[in-house]
């Protein structure tokens, strides 16, 4: 007869020693979607099978083989910011918010993209925010104040990254445009250590364009502020296209890449209660995942991905009042933004500003009720009223208003303007990715890439 | 050399004859937390540390092994309620809200309690709600409506669970307080087929003093409609105790058990939007979790332990407006529920209701806006007006206004009275609790126990 317990002794033992002679993973992608938790997942994917008419249509983020659970507190706070966030994921340490890959009291930590150089491997950093902003920050700078933006621009340029591209040109040139208050061009400084750079909009088509030779480097910011949403993107290029180009760059280095890349705007939208926004660049994140994805499927024994969040924005509530349903047909044909787009529109017009967003959200049919709510925010902003921040979180107050309407009718609704402290999905699939199963913490998720890696973190 | 390809694939190969020898898990525990998601899991979790001082301390539901991600959309709804939630997860299909364990055309479907009952096990439903209530009815009833709960009630006394272990009563006695139209006393049909029965607050101690024999069969209802809020509870046992309970009694069957313990009241603390309520359900949950985790530490090749929410209540948000923090300092010497007490405490005695609210939830130190809201709501009620659903979700104004601004204190806010749609973890450890990993629906967690237990359920 079977021993059954003998068996799996055995063939523990032999896994095992399996374990141990296999390689580490040669190409690593860290795909971090800012401000994406559970709801978001859930809502970009209602969103999809509504507008496939495929009910079991699967976002590629909920479908990974593997999934983990974790949490975000940062030192300072239960609910982090995307610095103390971003750390954690890079370093495997907890920080204060606000704290770019130091320790609370200032020690610098090291990064899983440092180790990976080490190792000789090439990396990469892919965001649709400023390339300066928290999260890529995280994994090739130190600084105590993520707003120290013209600083980390500095770090990046003796960071020795293969492939950068995102937005936010402002830090690292001079002239009109720049937030830098000193002379440095660091757009130059970047040519002169060897990088092709492309900057601004109508460098979009040229990197398109451009084919990758091996030991290239590359410093791409399209905008002078963070890309486009999704929904408003017209010529710079998506994500899932930076994405392909920075995995045709580092997928030439023999030792293989480390690439961080950041649907880093679905925070953006979450911020401003924004639905279609938050769906839009969650779907646009996505799509970036599948490009990886179809890298891992030509290199199968060879790629470990990893998805995460870096924490929940918005306190999204998908559902609302006392409905039990959603109705995401309201928000299919919106056109347009709320933060970079909407919030723009109102000068005083307001039969333009009717005219606009039943072109833009599909307002055609306001109730009195939702008149009277945007007309209330018009007396506001016509009554030069400045503070802003109690009611509409900052925002312009009818642009805000719009936004809670168009929430409503799609029963989804929010508790928050800023960041919250409810557990991330994590997905993963490839080599090691069953660690990353399981209850954790974001540092966890660090050093389980780090342990996988083969690399040094933290302190 | 070692050849790794080799070693993966002989393992590969003993493991499988490995699962394929091995036997199904003898005990299973299906433990479901209503209307518990990620908020509630993570709140609960920041709380207890708090509480303990501990940052380290992790609730039992969110240290299991193994970590899943399920999908909750009904078959008439992104938003399912409780009937259909908990028939998908008893059934493994999908139904119309409000239908206990059949197809939305009427359909009779077969559950996981069912399956294991014919493999002889012995079987138990154990709630916090009435037993009669949706989720513990999908095991051992079938009915087109969930509120048909004399009907349901009928079903149980046919149904051969061996352990009955909630409130309710009101739907099995006749008399005085019976809800039921017909005359029957179903707790002497109970009786006549053998049952123990324990009815009302007065038997909990004989409960808590009983020793379960072999073959004993159990009916306990300890009050008139659901057992009290964690929160509140005095006499009746705790849903660990009753766990304790139900393992004492089903695990002395050779064929092993099926237990289903529902923490069925998270879910109406966060409907009336209760975050203290909230989180003393879920912590009494989390001790019956321990208590099931403890015995399959004494089997632990033997048992199964599936941990799921049917649905998120509340959309509960941990962080408000524009704040980057929670604190939840301000809630924990909380004393009362929202729903049970709160909402019974206003009679028009202004005075005697701050001081209540002073007593029980520390509100001593009211601002001027808070209290005038307090007093808006006070007029609303005191001018007789009736409609409370629009603003209040149905619930007393004054209660709700002091659970808001109690919520607001503690940075914890919501978007709904009712359930949302976001996606759920789940927790499982032992016997096949890997399979419970992953991206999946909950109809998949139904099959997955199916398989793991070898039992026919759905059509």
């Amino acid at each position: 007869m079977f021993n059954v317990k003998k068996i799996i002794i055995i063939s523990s033992v032999l896994i095992s020693a399996a374990a141990n002679a296999a390689q580490e993973p040669k190409y690593v992608f860290y795909m971090i979607g800012d401000g994406m938790s559970s709801a978001q997942r859930q809502i970009t994917e209602y969103y999809a099978q509504e507008q496939k008419h495929d009910p079991n249509y699967h976002l590629a983020i909920n479908s990974m083989p593997v999934s983990g659970i974790i949490t975000t507190q940062s030192a300072s706070s239960l609910v982090t910011d995307s610095a103390a966030a971003g750390t954690a994921l890079a370093t495997g340490m907890k920080t204060n918010n606000g704290v770019i890959a130091m320790t609370p009291d200032g020690k610098k930590l090291s990064t899983l993209l440092e180790g990976a150089q080490k190792q000789g491997k090439a990396t990469g950093l892919i965001t649709t925010t400023r390339l300066t902003h928290a999260t890529p920050a995280t994994f090739a700078a130190k600084n105590k104040n993520r707003n120290a933006e013209n600083e980390i621009a500095v770090d990046y340029v003796n960071s020795g990254v293969d492939f950068f591209a995102g937005g936010g040109f402002r830090h690292f040139i001079t002239g009109q445009g720049s937030k830098r208050k000193d002379d440095r061009n660091l757009v130059d400084e970047f040519k002169h250590k060897g990088y092709r750079t492309f900057i601004g909009k109508d460098s979009s088509q040229y990197f398109l364009n451009y084919q990758p030779q091996s030991g290239d480097h590359i410093f791409a910011a399209f905008t002078k502020s963070h890309l486009p949403y999704s929904i408003d993107r017209k010529v710079t290029p998506s994500l899932a296209q930076i994405t392909k180009k920075g995995i045709d760059l580092l997928s030439k280095d023999k030792d293989g890449f480390f690439l961080m890349v950041e649907g880093g705007r679905i925070d953006h939208a979450a911020h401003a209660n924004d639905v279609a926004g938050v769906i839009g660049d969650t779907l646009a994140f996505d799509k970036a995942v599948k490009t990886a994805l179809k890298f891992y499927q030509q290199h199968p024994k060879e790629t470990l991905i990893v998805v995460v969040g870096d924490h929940e924005t918005g306190g999204m509530g998908l559902g609302m009042g006392k409905q039990y349903f959603m109705n995401l047909d309201r928000i299919v044909n919106f056109k347009e933004s709320v933060e970079d787009k909407l919030q723009k529109t109102y000068n005083g017009d307001r039969a333009a500003f009717y005219k606009h967003i039943g072109n833009k959200f599909g307002l055609t049919d306001l109730t009195a009720k939702e008149k009277a709510k945007i007309e209330a925010a018009m007396d506001f902003v016509d009554a030069g009223k400045k503070d802003k921040t109690k009611v509409w979180g900052g925002y312009d107050p009818v642009a805000m208003t719009v936004a809670h309407i168009t929430s409503r009718r799609a029963g989804v609704y929010w508790t928050s303007y800023a960041h919250t402290a409810v557990q991330l999905p994590v997905s993963s699939i490839g080599v090691d990715s069953a660690s990353f199963g399981g209850f954790g913490d974001n540092t966890d998720v660090a050093k389980k890439l780090a342990k996988a890696m083969d690399v040094k973190i933290g302190l």
